[in-house]
């Protein structure tokens, strides 16, 4: 296995709002600069930040480029190399296509901070990407959640950040350091 | 040992800056609510956002309430749990006499991102946790990390965050959630 078979996918569409309908959510800055800089340090290969809103996607394109082309790159480099590894992506089919160009062709797995039937434990999903030559794109949802198409599209669901406690509402910048950190540390 | 035997300071005083001067850093309102959503998540005793700076500390104490006994709680009740444990102190020295008030007197373990001599690994600060029966407080750095007088006060200096990678830039938000996961997890 390497870090590099690894992509995360942050969705802006389609997700959850407060009432359980399916609808798009704005794009937040620290999700930009929080997961590129998990992304990086964990060594995975893209970071897909997905919205299908033009007026989303030019503010995200406004920052990356804010942080890797213009002036925030000068200043901070270690940012520079964060954010460079940023794509931004239209829909899930069109991350798909982006990774197929690169010839990889991903095993989906979208994630959940409630439990859903048939979903895979984090150790098996560990133990897959060790084994398995296939490229993994972990999908994270904004706003309440992904949207039940997003489940179905996906090859494997996987199970909730269990912390034994009665309570789970981390941020998806706080799930995203501990799936990746708990599918790819060595303990 | 009881998660509840952990609480969490975030300091924005004294800290470095970027030319590693010491001197104090802005509140930002997600490390507030992340780390709030985190703590409430694993059972953490209290959060405690450190700051001298009178215009900082109003800050935050409106924010909490806006989610605590304003607006935000009753639209978010889940987030009222969270951001109910936020305590706003002034100092280190502050937090220890809170929780001494609490008849807890705490093992200081402060935190960096870059490696430094006779800190103690992960593993073994899980032990200590779990064998002892004192308090612990993890300090978390914002701006480029704590001063050197945190971790002359502290009784041990806990690792960097181990990736195997040769870049270590990870938001403090994201430390907080890998550090008291890998501390708190049953793996």
């Amino acid at each position: 296995m390497s870090k590099s078979d690894i992509s995360i996918a942050l969705l802006h569409y389609p997700v959850l709002n407060k009432n359980g309908e399916t609808g798009s959510s704005a794009v937040t800055n620290l999700d930009i600069h929080d997961i590129a800089r998990l992304s990086r340090t964990y060594g995975l290969k893209n970071y897909y930040i997905v919205t299908p809103l033009q007026d989303q996607k030019s503010l995200v394109k406004k920052i990356v480029e804010h942080w890797t082309i213009n002036k925030g790159g000068q200043i901070n480099p270690d940012r520079k190399e964060a954010l460079g590894i940023v794509k931004i992506c239209d829909s899930i089919d069109d991350v798909k296509n982006n990774l197929l160009k690169d010839g990889l062709s991903p095993v989906l797995i979208s994630t959940t901070a409630v439990k859903k039937k048939d979903s895979i434990e984090m150790e098996t999903l560990k133990e897959m990407i060790s084994d398995n030559k296939k490229h993994f794109l972990i999908i994270l949802g904004t706003a309440w959640g992904l949207a039940e198409e997003i489940f179905e599209k996906s090859d494997y669901v996987l199970e909730p950040v269990e912390t034994g406690s009665d309570y789970n509402h981390l941020s998806v910048r706080s799930a995203a350091a501990i799936i990746i950190d708990r599918l790819l540390s060595d303990r």
